[in-house]
């Protein structure tokens, strides 16, 4: 495969362009690059720039609205509800966090939900913003139905994801983003390529029964949630307090981002902060954090393993190559492509 | 085995009795007992009045204090932070989520954090309070340290838990009651009886490695985190929501339950409100509630599936057998004994 090097300002920018020429305002074009890129940078392409397309496809369609703007519909002093008005899911989400940092800053604790929204990229985007405020982020979202709950064999819940970020003191913060399915499907196709059985634990064949054949996962197929039924009950609660609460879509109520490109898919978002001052100063918990993750990293370790990771937000691309594979698939949050 | 049948109203005297004779007040006596019995009638056994005896001796020696009365020591308009002066868990837990319906009531939202706990029992009885307040219910708490960060092989975090309970109009309330370990160790003393092997993702053998012979497990081996790195994730951040944000124990400096018995085991905790209202009208939120269990339950059955269940609250004990056995694991909060 050919491969081309950029700078990821250069990609940035023609990124803007891009979405300008498909009818964003500058600031919307320059945050959704920017949430697509962060992605790349992060090292979890999966919702980086590959995205670009179906993004430009969606947009061209109807399926994303150029010129949508968040309206706030419902307020309390330490809730909202926005309307993202099947608009960008980047412009929606990233007013909700804003709007739940300025809740938060107030009365120590925030969360805002939002509804009509879309695919929004990688969860932790949103969820990091809390930190410079000294508080405690939350981004979470669902998706188009992709998993069954346990026992089924049809798509009822999306691979949803949820994005907490806690700073750390001197460490990077620590960011878990992760998706409730067990694999990403580009795992799956990779064994399928290379004649590899898969785990019986990552995906249902087409009635339902686990498989150690990715043939046969890819073949109508479904990805199980992550750790059996516990996946399926944190799905349905992603599902719940993000597409349910708000009133936008749920279950099947939602569209996959590749199907019915010229239709809104609604999907539904919540973001939440939480002022770390309401507890304790922001430098004790600071310090509190770094003894925490000092706990992870000194744990004795088991044969053959180099390292303990703690999730953190950190740019893993200069360096991919020394994040093990466990490391990066906990930072991918929803199905990769 | 010789089995005595009572009726639950009778154990729960004889349980309220033996507290009030340990010491604890009328109302805190009834508390706890209630808690416990509460498990049992769950058909959580693991949770139920087989504490009774530990938490006994724990009154007695020291460990916990049986006249603490829980103390407010920081208060933002929707987050508090109690000090549970090392009396017991039930009564410091309950003080915080009573006091995070208080403050959800006024600002639509409200966490409050516990420091100086201890063992609280199942974590589903506190957040189903706001239930009938009209509200969605959270309740987490750390744990003695029993599982390893993903890669080590020393117990690091404990098999902490997280409830979320919500109403769900006609139907019973959708109540997640889960910890964040593989599988409880009496799946695993069980396997060990039968002569059987366990999954590989169940347990470490004492060097850290992945075993499937519970006799190597049991002897110094530890619990998996469930799902492999994303339950240690969630472990993590339960114990940072908890533990490092209360300014209560984490990581190492938590005791085990049956641990030194005469020190306060610094267990910490968080309760959490949310106002459906504050997102939409009560009566609304319940049918769409409805239509998310019905998705569940209509979903196309995988072959030797009878039903799909929703995690729920019900009092399974009368038909215990109905219920399989994913459904009883589910409601299972830490680690059974």
């Amino acid at each position: 495969m050919n491969q081309t090097k950029l700078a990821a300002s250069a990609l940035l920018a023609f990124c803007v362009a891009c979405f300008e020429k498909l009818g964003l305002g500058a600031e919307d074009a320059r945050l959704v690059a920017d949430n697509l890129i962060f992605a790349n940078l992060r090292g979890v392409d999966s919702h980086g720039v590959i995205r670009m397309k179906i993004y430009a496809d969606r947009l061209r369609a109807g399926g994303f609205k150029s010129n949508a703007r968040p309206q706030i519909v419902a307020e309390q002093q330490s809730s909202a509800l926005i309307d993202g008005q099947h608009g960008m899911g980047q412009v929606a989400a990233m007013a909700a966090m804003k709007l739940a940092i300025d809740k938060a800053e107030a009365s120590g604790l925030a969360i805002v939900g939002v509804k009509n929204s879309n695919h929004f990229g990688a969860s932790a985007y949103y969820a990091i913003r809390a930190i410079e405020h000294g508080m405690i982020g939350l981004a979470a979202t669902n998706a188009g139905p992709s998993m069954a709950p346990t026992g089924g064999r049809e798509g009822r819940l999306g691979n949803n994801a949820v994005a907490v970020a806690v700073p750390a003191g001197k460490y990077p913060p620590v960011v878990l983003d992760m998706a409730t399915g067990a694999v990403a499907w580009g795992k799956i196709f990779l064994a399928q390529q290379e004649k590899r059985k898969i785990p019986e634990t990552w995906a249902l064949d087409k009635n339902g029964v686990p498989t150690d054949d990715p043939n046969a996962a890819a073949h109508q197929g479904l990805i199980q949630p992550f750790g059996g039924y516990k996946g399926y009950g944190l799905s349905l609660l992603i599902d719940i307090i993000t597409g349910v609460l708000s009133g936008g879509g749920f279950s099947k109520g939602i569209q996959g981002l590749y199907t019915n490109i010229e239709n809104p898919a609604q999907v539904a978002q919540t973001c939440g902060a939480l002022r770390i001052d309401a507890f304790m100063p922001v430098a004790e918990f600071s310090q509190r954090m770094e003894q925490m993750v000092d706990m992870m990293h000194s744990c004795p370790k088991a044969p053959g393993v180099e390292r303990i990771f703690v999730p953190v937000r950190s740019n893993i691309s200069s360096n991919k190559n020394a994040a093990p594979k466990e490391f990066r698939s906990m930072m991918s949050c929803t199905k990769n492509w």
